[in-house]
């Protein structure tokens, strides 16, 4: 699909697109997500179960964190395995099921929403293909709008996902979604402010691993950023929550590898400071993504309510991710050893 | 603590003492366990919420795999920031809310236990400290009973807590824990046959970086075995479900890096052989722990239920990780950056 196209082109054109994705899903999203934001609400889910894979996983993880902050419901992200490698009998009758994926093809996700669905859970598929093996599968399904994604690197699919996560969720605590009107024109405003990634790019050159932290709802950008230079780069990219990384993982950080910081404004930003202020006193070279601070230089993101930064956030890190692999001579729209459509049984 | 003793000796002596410390558990934990089953069984939770930090955070997954498919109840991994950066409130009158920790002092751990009991939680400490803000905290607590831990790398406290979780889960569903009564043998017997790791130390000299791949209850195993190799080794070690690995990290994987494959007799073990042809075809190095498979050199270990599985496994990596630590010039008892108490908040 890529053999015509300069080296990145899918992958920088996507990712450019991605403020006009999020307002196709603001113009003509909103409508079936109030439509399936009245299910749940009559549903009245006691727990929330997330199922998805890869780049689509860590929407969920943002997902989660959104849904037991802004919806009091405890939520956690589904090991697919349990109904499909072991047989898993659950009662899942108050349980509300969303399914996150690109595609909406991988077997494992189709076959656990289906068991899901079979145990009682409300089922929700979130997908960027209505017409999918898993939009059929589950009861509901809500279309996040990209627009056909061709790059095997996802891009405006994930951020597409974020928002249509946030806007489901704010309707279903009554809101009407007005907080993420915003986002496409902070979006463009913060692709436009690439500030410092050429020279971050150019110091990164020769490195062969990375670190990237965050707490909170931003720890969603940490561990989608660290799979998107691994796909792209081919770099042993790591994530940790700043909580676990002092748990153990700290001990890696002697200064040789670079770390990369998700400081959002807010308070998961501010739980950040314990975090690195540790990284620096054991000498480590920081850049900070979001705000600025006293511990490193800073790629800018232009400054969002905190549970909605996680759409901005990526924005300079999918950048970050094309020029590595561009400098390591390698084309981020076709991957070695991936295709876009992964099935995982 | 380590001043006065040889590098490794704390860590190897509490790896070597592990199959007792699983003895002292069967024979003087499994009373209070039963009462703790009875209290579980009368509050009919509808979810569970497992919350933990570093080497507990992977008994806690150990943990989820086994409530949802031995319980037949959704299960998830608390994210403790949600409480403690957040605030959230959340109704989990449901909710049967496990926290594991070893030393039970970590403030955000206290702090997110205290708030999902105030939230309505039926709370469990599962700590192998009886004296500790945690156990206080939770309404109930269950002493795991490994005897002091003295290694910065946690080790047997580790299979301590899979032990008293397995024999905990089985009490609820109305076992009697009669499984796990040989795995001290079990355990004896695999320490007793660390077949190759000499020769596997020696290959694993001069890397910079390894991944660890498993699926199911072994998952868990791969994600301890990544953190002891980081913890002690100060080597970028990552962990996938093999699933996982094929939607994007895979193309990091060119030969280079090697790969350890948890792979047990049973249905998680018969799933990674898809993930293990498509390592082979692409040319990595892959060491197998566990059965004779045709993909690689492979790390015995005596064959057990695969749900105790965990258990044996992590023995020869633990091993694995205290004989690389050594041939660097580590002390894996003393790690740098880290105390044997985490505090994070």
């Amino acid at each position: 699909m890529s053999t015509q196209s300069k080296p990145g082109q899918l992958m920088s054109a996507e990712i450019a697109e991605q403020p006009h994705a999020w307002s196709r899903f603001l113009a003509d999203g909103l409508g079936p997500a109030r439509q399936i934001a009245e299910k749940i609400r009559e549903h009245q889910p006691r727990m929330v179960l997330l199922a998805a894979r890869g780049t689509s996983d860590h929407a969920a993880l943002y997902g989660k964190y959104l849904i037991e902050t802004h919806l009091g419901i405890p939520a956690g992200l589904a090991s697919p395995s349990v109904y499909t490698v072991y047989g898993a009998q659950q009662s899942l009758t108050d349980v509300l099921w969303i399914t996150i994926s690109q595609s909406g093809g991988s077997p494992d996700l189709v076959d656990s929403t289906r068991a899901a669905r079979e145990q009682g859970a409300l089922t929700i598929a979130l997908t960027n293909s209505a017409d999918s093996p898993l939009a059929n599968a589950a009861r509901f399904h809500l279309d996040v709008l990209a627009g056909p994604e061709q790059a095997v690197a996802a891009t405006k699919s994930y951020t597409s996902q974020l928002l249509a996560l946030w806007s489901l969720i704010d309707l279903v605590r009554g809101g009407d979604a007005h907080a993420a009107r915003q986002m496409p024109d902070l979006g463009a405003m913060t692709l436009a402010r690439d500030t410092g990634l050429s020279s971050l790019i150019d110091s990164y050159r020769f490195i062969d691993g990375l670190v990237l932290v965050a707490r909170g709802y931003s720890y969603s950008t940490a561990r989608e950023a660290a799979l998107k230079i691994m796909e792209t780069s081919y770099l042993a990219a790591q994530a940790f929550s700043g909580a676990d990384l002092m748990h153990g993982p700290i001990a890696v950080l002697d200064g040789r590898l670079p770390v990369l910081a998700m400081v959002p404004a807010g308070p998961g930003g501010t739980a950040m400071t314990p975090v690195l202020e540790r990284l620096h006193a054991l000498g480590n070279h920081v850049t900070v993504v979001g705000e600025q601070t006293p511990f490193g230089p800073s790629i800018p993101v232009v400054r969002a309510p905190e549970d909605l930064a996680p759409l901005l956030q990526i924005l300079p890190l999918q950048r970050l991710a094309l020029g590595m692999s561009l400098a390591r001579g390698i084309n981020p729209d076709a991957p070695r050893g991936l295709a876009k459509l992964t099935r995982t049984t």
